[in-house]
């Protein structure tokens, strides 16, 4: 708040987190400029995705890092780059992501996955990969000790400038309004892959959706640019039921009012089920209820959801042999630096008509964090852009 | 063995199985002539394979038929044909496929699987489809009485006729020595199909095969003719090796003489793991090992054995978000009608050269059928062909 952008370490605000579920804090966090393949970020918008709220809780003793910097949802401007850098340079539209792509790897050249060796998401990491050390230090107030301070998902947006690899800034087209691209950086890309890539959705197709958060919502909004014929939703909080209609989810079930399984409600729906089921709740038996509501012979489930328990896949290896196939998905199985450049493109284009608006449910100051965090805890926002 | 063939009842010889796990006696049976859209098939050589076996002990207590006539490998030449049939004729010759293909389904009309909503095998089914009734009467000896005789995964085919549903009976070539045809009935289709249509094995790339039986083999012979760079064989049994070897397996691992897991030593000759894994046993813990040996990104683990178990698939959700997936395959995947005779054109025309040899391990009359059960259940033989 004090320097100007230079490639040396400036001090800037930052939202802090310094213990499980504390209230974040606005600090004062000197920023070290990028080192060898790093770039810094100047962020001028961020969003909180579920991850943020079950990394802010610790919910995960593993992932117990503090103080930290969450946050990596996001879109900004290149401030300044590492040494060896050569596809970003300041000035440049970035979004940062968490599913970084190195490029050169054996998996980043391969066609099959779009998880890279090095930059793939790894929720137990918290430092840099360079060097191990981390971009961002803070005076603690009690002691007035200098402390590092740990990096959260390859991100850590809630911060005005924050260091990443140059293989998690995503360069897009400056045209393109950083508000609405933030969305990009997770949630949305994350739903919109899941239809388009791990499952490939096409015209006049059947699709059900369990959980109707962002990331259930941007699965339908894929399924719904591809043509599928219905969308059925599923949630316990039939609240959620006119925000999915506005989003062009066509029919609805409230599971828990059902007296029926909600597979036999689908398959009596669909003729047998539906083509394609997506799994956003991370409950164990939600999945099982995925899997068995598609359609036998073709039937394929896409795993989204973060899965915290100690149970196996609830299926019968038998169950295989009905045809229907299940399979995880990350990042919307997207290439992060190769493919969301040019989805960016189609969307200034008009060729892809992404309705990123009815995402953004709220808007707020950076500094009202910790209101943005309730309001995603209680299931009232889907997303709330944060202004820098 | 009486009657001459015709359109009326005829007795013929049959291998019956009166008990769970007892031996098998030829007993004069009364074959009915074809229902509507039914044919009667003189099989001309039959072959034993797992599933037999396992039926014949009356493993799956729902499956205890009996007096039944079991078999489901073979090839003959169809002897009548039943009302409404219009792509066979007496003279024809034909492979007889527990996986039916009626042609006319929402499920035969996808070009995304190969189970016919009528026609897919059914391990529990006992009667013909027509009219739920049985198509063979034998005379009890010890009562005198007339007893039905159950029919066998949609073909029933330890017997000289047999009558099993047109949508069972894959015509093919008359050129195509019938002797070697027999195998694609259901072990070679499965094992070549798994390679070739569920993981689409591609040249240069790896494969791990659990269980080396005929399947297990079946699976090689696919996995070599698209050219695979290397093809590892783990079986407990190492004297499975040497005529795994003449087969196109690269490297053996015994995998109970392995000090170190099975994956891990796959996933170290292979730098980081298989591109495909075949699972040939029902056996739970070695599915787990088959999934576990494949490249994370985009290891494929096709399940092919038979688990009885009652335990779930021993996968954690979020093991798949490191890219490996799992699929089951029944036949191969193929759409037993209209792809099979294809397969046998090429082979005729060489243009695919199925090592068919290698698999007929044992001849012998149908008479010596014990025998026959007996060498596979010893682990003895792969194939043996049964002669009338
Ligand atoms: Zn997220
Ligand atoms: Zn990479
Ligand atoms: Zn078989
Ligand atoms: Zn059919």
């Amino acid at each position: 708040m004090i320097d100007d952008a230079t490639t040396t370490t400036c001090v800037r605000a930052a939202a802090v987190v310094w213990g499980p579920g504390e209230p974040l804090v606005i600090e004062e966090v000197e920023v070290a400029p990028p080192a060898r393949m790093e770039v810094r970020v100047k962020v001028l918008f961020t969003s909180i995705c579920h991850t943020d709220l079950s990394a802010w809780k610790g919910e995960n003793e593993l992932q117990r890092k503090f103080p930290r910097i969450l946050g990596h949802e996001a879109a900004g401007v290149v401030e300044s780059v590492g040494e060896g850098v050569d596809d970003l340079a300041a000035g440049d539209h970035v979004v940062p992501v968490f599913a970084g792509e190195c490029g050169a790897c054996a998996y980043c050249e391969s066609g099959k996955t779009n998880l890279c060796k090095t930059y793939r998401v790894d929720p137990f990491k918290s430092t840099m990969v360079t060097d191990g050390g981390t971009r961002f230090t803070v005076v603690d107030r009690s002691s007035g000790e200098r402390r590092p301070v740990y990096h959260f998902l390859n991100t850590s947006t809630f911060v005005e400038y924050t260091v990443i690899d140059a293989a998690c800034a995503v360069k897009i087209n400056p045209r393109a309004p950083l508000q609405k691209m933030c969305l990009l950086s997770c949630g949305l890309s994350t739903g919109l892959g899941a239809a388009w890539n791990a499952a490939n959705v096409s015209k006049g197709t059947t699709v059900a959706i369990f959980g109707l958060g962002a990331i259930g919502l941007a699965v339908a909004e894929g399924a719904r640019l591809r043509g599928a014929s219905r969308i059925i939703g599923v949630d316990v909080n039939p609240g959620k039921f006119s925000k999915g209609k506005e989003m062009g989810i066509t029919d609805f079930i409230n599971s828990k009012a059902s007296c029926k399984p909600v597979h036999e409600v689908i398959r009596e729906m669909t003729d047998g089920g539906v083509d394609y089921s997506f799994e956003c709740t991370g409950i164990n038996d939600v999945l099982r209820e995925a899997f068995v509501s598609t359609h036998d012979g073709w039937g394929l489930t896409v795993v989204l959801g973060i899965h915290a328990t100690p149970r196996m896949l609830p299926l019968h290896p038998m169950e295989l042999f009905d045809g229907r196939r299940v399979t995880g998905c990350v990042f919307g199985d997207f290439k992060a630096k190769s493919q969301l450049p040019q989805l960016v493109d189609k969307c200034l284009q008009g060729e892809v008509k992404i309705n990123f608006d009815g995402f953004i449910t709220h808007e707020m100051p950076f500094e009202d964090i910790n209101k943005a965090f309730q309001l995603l805890e209680e299931g009232k926002s889907l997303r709330c852009l944060l202004h820098f």
